[in-house]
């Protein structure tokens, strides 16, 4: 093959090479997006510069990412090792090079991500190979090393299991202050929050683990004022901003917290902020230090695929085109307001104002003539209709959670006024998404209020009805 | 298409779906192995059952498992909700039917796994997806909600880093026992442990954590002694099998600890024993209800990657395959005895004696006129030559850990008389390794010896020489 | 795993299935696309019902699909058997059911595709493995069978290789009948064909072989006429309408030329309809049994490989699919000429009129001050800048293909007035391309001039100068 | 990452990209195979030269390699632009430099592969994207150019469509010879050859297509007399070696052939010879014009897809695993013949002498009590127990092809003494199918003779019966 054509392709060939180069020595997240095809030419790469990959390596070692299944090694690229050593879940593993260039790249690419989405007094990022809860608990258990002796976590009450759960598991109590209701939203309780501090005594206490993102009515912690606290008590500050990174509205006051407080990590989820499977979180802070303790209190090696997910997510959308999803999703947040108020409007309901929560809206159910705790079968016949995520809150459940108990939970709150369902316009969504879904949920508000008056429409009976699913919020 | 053809064809479809059908219904691990086309098949029926993936489904939550690069969601066959719910890692997800159902049949079959592996009393499994250091963590988390109060694990020296930060990581504070020295071989000092529990008392002490899998000539602990202490004296027992579900060795002591003593979870890594990605362990119970508990204990969701890699694993193999394959290990470490036992003959050294432990071999490294500190550059050789995994132990390094103090770290022992090498005959491995390793071995040795006579040869400079690489025990 | 969710997921299982058993039973295009995952998952099902892929068959012939490559199975999808058998390429498989049934399929559904596109009349479609060249030598070859003795084909010039080869490969002799200038644009002589009709006598000839689709400034062939001149005189009509399928111009003519005289086949490319590698030719036909002649005059099997690649991509579209691309082509047709006649405004050039071609669009290149054969350049020069597939034609070329000579070669013309750029609006074109197109066709006029006028910028001798690439038309 | 790893790591990608850097220079067969990894990340390269791959080109011809399915885009590796140009099969495509690059390497291959398996005179190869019988029709096609008027094809009978379809599609007629049955074997009657030489005159004639894969008892043809004859006479000598690559009997025939005499292009099957999906053709000659004359009188371009194959194939098996797999095959042959005829023994049958078969293999039927074309079920009875590949031949059928009648068409003898089943010994098969064919063989027979006696046995009447499978040999 010769001539030009050759020269020409070569030119393109080095162009891509040259993509790859820059990500190596600028260690910066590419503004425009790779293409499928650079990005399995990397992780080929990549996946080649681990010992296992080498052609003529003998393992005589009881860990040599020998891997029996061939599909099973293709969809880890080769990759073997996972991440992480003995000590440390952010070292460097000398079996696996490639694996350890990637955790790296990740890793620094990261920071960009979280300051891209509005935080941007951050300072490093660690990729922890387990979800937000689990991320949780690592966060927890860490502090107890730095802060012997503390046994309570403050935490404004938010009706999502796994925070709770972390807190049990890491081994501490909680000191749940329940919220205020202010209009339609519910708020963090300031004031109950410094009595108990000082009632308990800020030497004994581990943290404030405040959450921003969240299920309408109730609204993101204000974190300005917590943050304030915790400085001032010098007691560290935990976010849970589980799926916050997407909404500027969450990112900034959380930006604003660390300039005239103190926040030490800000946990999130990748599943839901970077589109990847559930798998991960990504602990941010001010702190590199924080951060290294962290990721050293993690024992042993972790699943690489996290990383591997994330890793080219960020290159194939690149900045510009995380920005573009970003800005789309505040869109959209906006249309499905704007057709549910419409929907409300002309359905006898309305819309809870709750201007302190930008991902997730709430619809009352008010005007159904039927018990409370009846109506959580309307959110069924939307799962059934393939609708899936939202959640009817009847208020009427009580749950006990490693013996705390939470009257009406699911509504953050014991006696919140309606009933309501909520609806989250998150990253991804499109206003198609949000015209299926206003389409659907008439449908099934038809249905229901016949069901109500008439009894159950012929076949109706036959459909599945998992009644139980959205009794409570989901998390990971 | 006519005829007797597609009767034929059909007549084929429907023996493979009855293999799906059985599995199904038996819920029992395939004697023979699946072709990777009946698995692939079977995973996109999987992925099918879950919501994200139904034709006209529209996500209105905050976790809809939108997975935003079409590469990373054809390496998870479009599955994207990981496993587990918010309160409990082992629950059925109702958007996510098919991971559920995948991830129900993962656990069924481990108990096959184990119990073909010599482990017959094991009563049920769970399958975490962290690795086995992190395994041990969530175990000792909950053993501390059923014994609050107790802080002390006693703890067999053991020179790997990942299960001892597992106890910091914990909480807790290792009572640690130095082992003895018998003949080659380092053994649990039974006597240590009973002083210690009179001394520290049985409440006060949350478990005894033993361990099977280890580097020659640390033998595998007296589990069977072990058990009967901690029956006698109401400890729980947990032993990190790491990598001993290869070695009948390993999983018939502890079938026998378990028939005369007691043993609560054995912790096992899948990357080692079932040959996957870095991932993922296995812990096993008589009692299926502790198992719930530490399940219940891991908040929130987690990833369904060390599932999906354990479960096509299986199938492929089928327990005929796995059979084979530990009757090869078997095979294989004697034969690297052999050669080794050979090489030494030939070589001016010696195999050190270890028949309680099955896996790695010790070569003695006397023979060299040369500092015990400099024999590490022999492993070094080894690794730049593409042998991976083995170890040269000085017993010169001494080493701090969260406070604790190791001499001679990584021989388990303080002053262990001779330097040595490891290598291990680990699952996967084939006599052909063993012919290269020594073959290169051999090689390494001649070198090492002109270079301590006349210095290092020419070009040898340049080579890289990644000294540092094998001062310790490696584990995940 | 059980309740409800299961029985929701085996549902949407079920919905799946049920478009796979109507598609099976109806044969028929399907209205919306199939997602990946339910091609794949029937491609699967598919391949397991080839006999290679039987568990437990013993294959003793010669030929038993064996692959060598799992990277090779793994992109046929397990099928090695291809198409056809020993004495007919459409005929069905044994030993290879599911190969035999995805044939039948895409050739049923071509139906379906060339009647959409606008080919009412036809009544059958046969996909050869073979791209449009060969597949008119296929034809002629057939149509030599029933026309022993016959030895000429009356052609209207068109300067694309293939098809003259195909004449010759064939074994025939081409009657070249020069178009005429009409206005701007290249018509077919019909005087001209009728006088040679008369000169050779009828039953001398094997068929007209006419062109529809082609580069502006030819004018499709007045196929409406020759299909009466062919009815007239019992001549077979062959019409090349390689990439026409895409345009209701071109089928809408070939239809009405059906209606009112004769057409015996017409022939078309796979890859430029309908979006998948090259490969494959379609042919249609009013008539069934001329089509089943051409398919026992292949011998021996063929390569499955671009029925795989039509079959997915039809499923993967579905009609309503393919209809939107139809729809978005002919915009973008008319955007391009549209920017083309803004273009020709501001630089002093006119985009000549051609209205019965409807894909292809020529840009005069009058306005620069240099020979003809220099204007090549420019057509180097967009190539340089990664704008591929226009062509320069300066009419200076003279090509001797087989003998025969071709004055002006790539004009279609001995002497056309202008130096012309030609650029055509595919199907899979966008608005955006020809923004892109535009602009950089701006840099390039400007940057010749300047050329032209002070020689060669610095820099621009060391990029690659595939001059050669544009002096003809290329055609597969 | 730091230090001595990344070092080590790049080293070991040095060593992949050596291994392109000398493939490319060399353009020799490499003798170690490529592991898949290396090879994907070469096709990605190599992708990525094709300018529908450039990042940011604009494609505005009629044909830009656009693909509308990822599914489609993804098996050919990106890869669209088929092979050739419109002129030339074999030709360089400008817009496609990396789909040339692997047609060219594979052609450069395939010399080396045909070297290899024997054919030591040859001087290039020519792989054409049809398979056998259409490579024949081209070789034939590009004959009648050379020796225009010539219109006969000497044919020793062998009974197999495709080669005598290919006589008929391009349009010779047969000069078919009868083959004489010496012992066991059918052989060339080359009396009858020289005879009709002289009667049609040697200018008449277009070549003497002689076969040398075949079922036994017909022997490979003679060839190298046939040479001989040819050179006396100067006619033209293609050779269908349709799968005789494999066996150094065929090649060393064919080999001294032209050593002898003439021999002007032999015809290889893709699929049958290199373990590739049925698609492509080798050509071989000791003529490279020769072969450039038939890849000129291909017109347009073809599908890339069997280049692709046969590229990945002999890249990971590299030229040791290929003789290793032709020693194999030489070994299961003798393996076959000897469990034969011990079968053989033990039923009452006796495995026909066939020495100039070195493939195949037939057993005589003629133990059993019934009709001759009674026997042809037992080769069903075969088929629906999974054996693929055998042919009962019971020499009762009489066949018209084309015009031309076949008495006991399928035996290439009027009047074969036995009925015989055939089996062969082809490449990638094992001894243990070998064991697997004897065995099920066994049953059959027991089974038949039980069906013979008694009638059919309860059950079997539902089992399909495709009866009419076995009557003839197949072939592509």
């Amino acid at each position: 093959v010769g001539g030009g054509y050759v020269e020409q392709a070569q030119q393109h060939a080095k162009s891509r090479q040259a993509l790859v180069r820059i990500l190596l020595e600028q260690r910066k997240w590419p503004t425009d997006g790779w293409d499928d095809a650079t990005i399995e030419l990397f992780l080929k790469e990549i996946s080649l510069m681990d010992s296992n990959n080498f052609m003529g390596n003998v393992g005589v070692g009881e860990r040599e990412a020998r891997v029996a299944s061939r599909l099973v090694a293709q969809r880890h690229f080769g990759l073997g090792h996972g991440v992480g050593r003995s000590g440390d879940i952010a070292a460097i593993q000398p079996k696996a090079a490639g694996s350890s260039l990637l955790a790296q790249l990740t890793k620094r690419m990261l920071l960009d991500v979280v300051k891209l989405a509005g935080l941007q007094r951050m300072k490093a990022c660690l990729l922890l190979p387990v979800a937000t809860g689990m991320g949780m608990v690592m966060t927890l258990l860490t502090l107890r090393t730095l802060r012997p002796g503390a046994k309570y976590v403050v935490w404004p009450r938010i009706d999502q299991k796994s925070c709770l759960k972390a807190i049990f598991t890491a081994g501490f109590e909680p000191l749940i202050i329940e919220n205020v209701l202010e209009g339609d939203e519910l708020r963090t309780d300031l004031e109950a929050v410094a009595k108990i501090i000082e009632e308990k005594k800020a030497e004994n206490i581990v943290c404030i683990m405040s959450t921003t993102s969240c299920f309408a009515p109730r609204a993101q912690d204000r974190v300005e004022e917590l943050a304030q606290i915790c400085k001032a008590h010098e007691i560290p500050h935990v976010i849970n901003n589980a799926y916050g990174l997407q909404a500027s509205k969450c990112t900034h006051s959380i930006n604003e917290a660390m300039r005239i407080g103190r926040v030490d990590v800000v946990v999130h989820s990748t599943d839901k902020n970077l589109l990847v499977p559930v798998g991960g979180s990504i602990l941010a802070s001010h702190d590199p230090n924080l951060l290294d303790t962290i990721s050293k209190t993690y024992p042993g090696r972790a699943s690489g695929s996290p990383a591997i997910d994330v890793f080219i997510t960020l290159l194939s959308l690149g900045s510009s085109g995380y920005a573009k999803l970003l800005a789309q999703r505040k869109h959209v947040y906006k249309y499905m307001k704007q057709k549910l108020q419409e929907f409300a409007a002309a359905n006898g309901e309305r819309v809870l104002e709750t201007k302190h929560n930008q991902i997730s809206i709430a619809l009352s159910l008010d005007s159904f003539a039927c018990k409370r705790k009846d109506m959580s079968f309307l959110g069924s016949m939307l799962f059934a209709r393939n609708v899936s995520g939202t959640r009817v809150v009847t208020g009427v459940t009580t749950k006990e959670i490693n013996g705390a108990s939470f009257a009406s939970y699911g509504a953050h709150y014991n006696e919140y006024p309606s009933v309501y369902l909520t609806a989250a316009a998150a990253i991804g969504m499109t206003s198609e998404d949000v015209d299926n879904f206003i389409e659907r949920l008439q449908k099934v508000f038809v249905q229901f209020r016949k069901r109500l008056t008439q009894g159950l429409p012929e076949g109706e009976e036959s459909r599945p009805k998992p009644e139980t699913l959205l009794d409570e919020e989901e998390e990971s």
